[in-house]
């Protein structure tokens, strides 16, 4: 995720013995060599049209000024790219000058990257321009890249020679071991294939952290770890990683103990200074997870205060009727859907973390913590049912409670109605609906009815991201809906494969193909993490048939 | 020295033996490190228009993405660069992308090098696009550049931080040692200037080899050598660098035995498919004056037959008229300048390579090769005067002697006239009346006459090189024309001062600053070997006095 917060003179709190524990706690980096499986030239440097070569041939290719080469990798990979250059014709009496343009997918190989005038920063679009002195020459890069594809476009030569790709290879780099995956099957080829998608694009962010996306951020984001770690206990099981993420977010913290959204780990742990309300309540939701998984006493003993911490924070936005003020819902993220309202979203979302801070307070015998807690959590259902739900509509309406724009109320406190019906102020949303129905806020039946026309009720405001997809099937799952749910998966996760996807993506909307959270197709990113949870949401719905033989590949 | 020659499937003969003589003489390389001593700002990214910043304040200067920071180095320096980079604001979230673009010159700086449609490859175009990950950081590019100002323009950034140049430096390499030049002064602060900037021009293209330019070319071309070697006999005395650099020109060959204009060094020697008849003699000549330097046996007695087997190739160029053939003048490079006819001046070459010929054969006591070469020479000299001189007109014209365009003669062979009294056909060019002055071929007071009017004479086919006019000057001081010599020297390499040289030019033209022979200035080389001379007419010139203490830095 990007997402620009700046806070000036802004300083972390480090808190030395988590940073330290969380560095004993670095993975092994393991490696492997991939080779490009074929190879095709575009006809016109910016057209899609392109010429097959047979890669035998495309490493024999001589290229003068102006010609291209693509190599396709086969798959998504992660790591660093060695060429190795000769040419054909006379010495080289120039430098060969070349542009890569490396692509995760096939569409990014023929966009011009100077038309792009999103917000994200064009540096992370990855293209090199490069000299090269001396040929025969077999150069490694020094940065890492994200992709499938790579386009050698020859910027120029001299007209004394041409160059020639004999030989490219990725040494890719994860810490994920795919030994340790369960060799499982659904039976069903279209979900086995979101399985294998989903683990790669897991396995391709797994990297000295959770990244959220090996193309573009390349760091610890609180959003996507919870989701990684979730997908991992399932698949690569590297719990360690999990533990130390979570000794990161607590390691590196604003001064007031918020852990924040993101965290970067170089040259050194530093949390950013961006804080989204429900990131944070997610660490808490993340520990519990974790503790769930592992049982580890000594993570519960270290993060314990962290997580309560994050709830105390949370709660300190509620006021007297329990109701979130606009700072909160202000920095809440929820999705990328513009305009959304995030009102009854983050009210949600406190109630689903104290819901784990509870659990995680029980494990530690702290039964006060708890009791208090589920005080807490029984007054905010209250007030949110009180302040969004629409008994005659049926479902979340979420909006301010003061000021302009706000949710209008008559006298009694019930919402006020235009003359047509319609509600005055406020918005109904598919994420409202959804983190309510998580938080547990209705009766399981009428949960699961409402759940049955989310879609419907919030088209206005609809999901945007993976991210929003995954907590939407949860919430179906929750209320007992798995054919909505498993048709869920394959209708959105499956048409990012129909479009082309070796990894899922940060954005993807089946109707608009082309759309993009931050301005523009070519920063997108196309391995994100948040993406990953299919993996383990067809675990979870107990669809995998495990086998000892084999694990998948 | 750039020049386009290809001949399919060139593969030139290497002689071990001597180059592995050559690599032995490899010199140790010199280093010193360099940081800027101003700084600037443009106003707008390609306008010369600038504001100047005080240094101090340069590396404080927090950049956000367009803007630009230029360092100026004080003086031309070849070396590598090392930046100190860190950031104002909140913890980079997107790598910082800068385009890097080294000037030789300050006009540079505000050239877009995407404008350039030179014929010569704009590869060399001193640029770079690099993109930092991680911030603070040190890099050091891995490649060597030639500059005094460096232009550093940020790509991008991200709204949440700007980019520092907290340092830069660069570490200065060349095989130049300071400490041997003498101390002198000609008391004249013009003719001192012009020294300093000839010896720094001479050190920074001193490397593994004798550079051409360390900006443009970067190898060894037989043309600068014999002057680069001159020069540095009255100053640097690397007579080994000489020696190397004779031993690699005869150590790869074209396979009859021809030695290359050009030789490549990396990734082994190996002598370009470039054959300038001129350069080849020009192995001869440079070898005489190597010996007369330094009476060097062992060289004389390896580089002998290669010396005397270039001018049995040139002579089997040459008909019974002792007249040169189309291959061999077409083959000569004399100068840049637009449709100059070579016949006379691949003539003259040639005689002066045989009177070189004829001092080494002295040298070796081979009297028979010594009267032979005597023989040519006169030979040669006479068929030159009869085929070019024109005695009427009393200068040299040149051109071809048969077929269309030829010089037109009457039956007794004398040139034929048009009714308006012009020759028909031939040219008159400052080049010919240089070079057969240079190869005494006039009698004294005759060249004096004709040197006196030579610019006059051939002013339609001026001079485009400092390679040129070194020879021009020469042939001045070879008939005694010693004021007039000199204030050459004050105009033309003066003028290049006047024009900010910090060292002497590939091209200049006083009458038309932007010409280049190559299509386009920002291909231009600013430190050009062939331009280093001055230094050595002034010390041949008697002009200098030397002191004992302090060498000139």
């Amino acid at each position: 995720m990007a997402l620009i917060s700046i806070i000036k003179d802004f300083h972390p709190h480090n808190y030395a013995k988590l940073l330290d524990r969380a560095a004993d706690l670095a993975p092994t980096l393991r490696h492997s060599i991939v080779a490009p499986v074929g190879g095709f030239v575009l006809k016109e440097r910016y057209s899609p049209e392109r010429e097959d070569i047979v890669l035998h041939k495309a490493h024999h290719l001589a290229m003068g000024k102006g010609q291209n080469l693509c190599l396709d990798f086969g798959t998504h990979i992660v790591g660093y790219l060695t060429l190795d250059l000769t040419y054909s014709g006379s010495h080289p009496d120039a430098p060969a000058y070349l542009k890569l343009k490396f692509a995760e997918t096939i569409g990014e190989l023929s966009e011009n990257s100077e038309d792009y005038r999103g917000w994200v920063s064009s540096s992370w679009i990855q293209e090199e321009y490069i000299h090269v002195d001396v040929l025969p020459a077999q150069i490694t890069l020094p940065r890492r890249y994200a992709f499938r594809y790579l386009k050698i476009t020859m910027m120029d030569t001299s007209p004394k020679y041409k160059l020639i790709v004999r030989h490219a290879e990725c040494r890719t780099e994860s810490s994920a071991d795919w030994s340790k995956v369960p060799s499982a099957s659904s039976g069903d080829p279209q979900l086995d294939r979101i399985r294998e998608v989903s683990l790669r694009t897991l396995a391709n962010c797994m990297q000295e952290v959770f990244e959220d996306g090996p193309k573009r951020d390349r760091r610890l984001w609180m959003g996507d770890l919870r989701l990684q770690a979730l997908t991992n206990y399932v698949s690569f099981r590297n719990n360690d990683l999990v533990r130390r993420c979570l000794y990161l977010f607590a390691g590196s913290r604003f001064p007031d103990g918020r852990v924040s959204a993101c965290l970067f780990t170089r040259p050194s742990a530093e949390a950013d200074d961006t804080w989204l309300s429900d990131y944070s309540l997610l660490f808490t939701i993340a520990l519990d997870d974790y503790l769930r998984e592992t049982d580890d006493e000594e993570t519960l003993r270290d993060l314990y205060d962290v997580a309560m911490q994050q709830i105390e924070i949370a709660l300190s936005h509620f006021g007297p009727d329990h109701l979130p003020d606009e700072t909160f819902c202000d920095s809440a993220f929820i999705d990328w859907t513009e305009g959304l309202d995030k009102h009854a979203c983050s009210l949600a979302v406190l109630i689903c973390a104290i819901r784990s801070a509870r659990r995680i307070a029980r494990r530690k015998n702290d039964w006060s913590q708890g009791g208090w807690l589920m005080e807490q959590e029984e007054l905010l259902k209250k007030a949110a049912l009180a302040a969004y739900w629409d008994p005659d509509r049926k479902c979340f309406v979420s909006g301010k409670h003061a000021g302009e724009g706000s949710l209008e109320r008559a006298e009694d406190g019930s919402l006020e109605r235009a003359e047509d019906g319609s509600l005055r102020g406020g918005q109904i949303s598919v994420a409202s609906q959804v983190w309510m129905t998580l938080a547990d806020v209705l009766a399981p039946e009428e949960a699961r009815t409402l759940m049955e026309h989310a879609l419907e009720l919030g088209s206005a405001h609809s999901m945007m991201t993976p991210y929003m997809h995954h907590y939407y099937v949860m919430a179906l799952l929750r209320t007992g809906l798995r054919e909505q749910a498993l048709q869920h998966i394959r209708d959105y996760w499956g048409s990012m494969i129909d479009a082309g996807a070796d990894t899922f993506w940060e954005a993807w909307d089946p109707a608009d193909p082309s759309a993009s959270p931050y301005g523009g197709r070519v920063i997108n990113s196309y391995c994100h993490a948040w993406s990953c949870t299919p993996a383990y949401i067809l675990e979870e719905m107990g669809l995998l048939k495990h086998e000892n033989a084999d694990p998948v590949q």
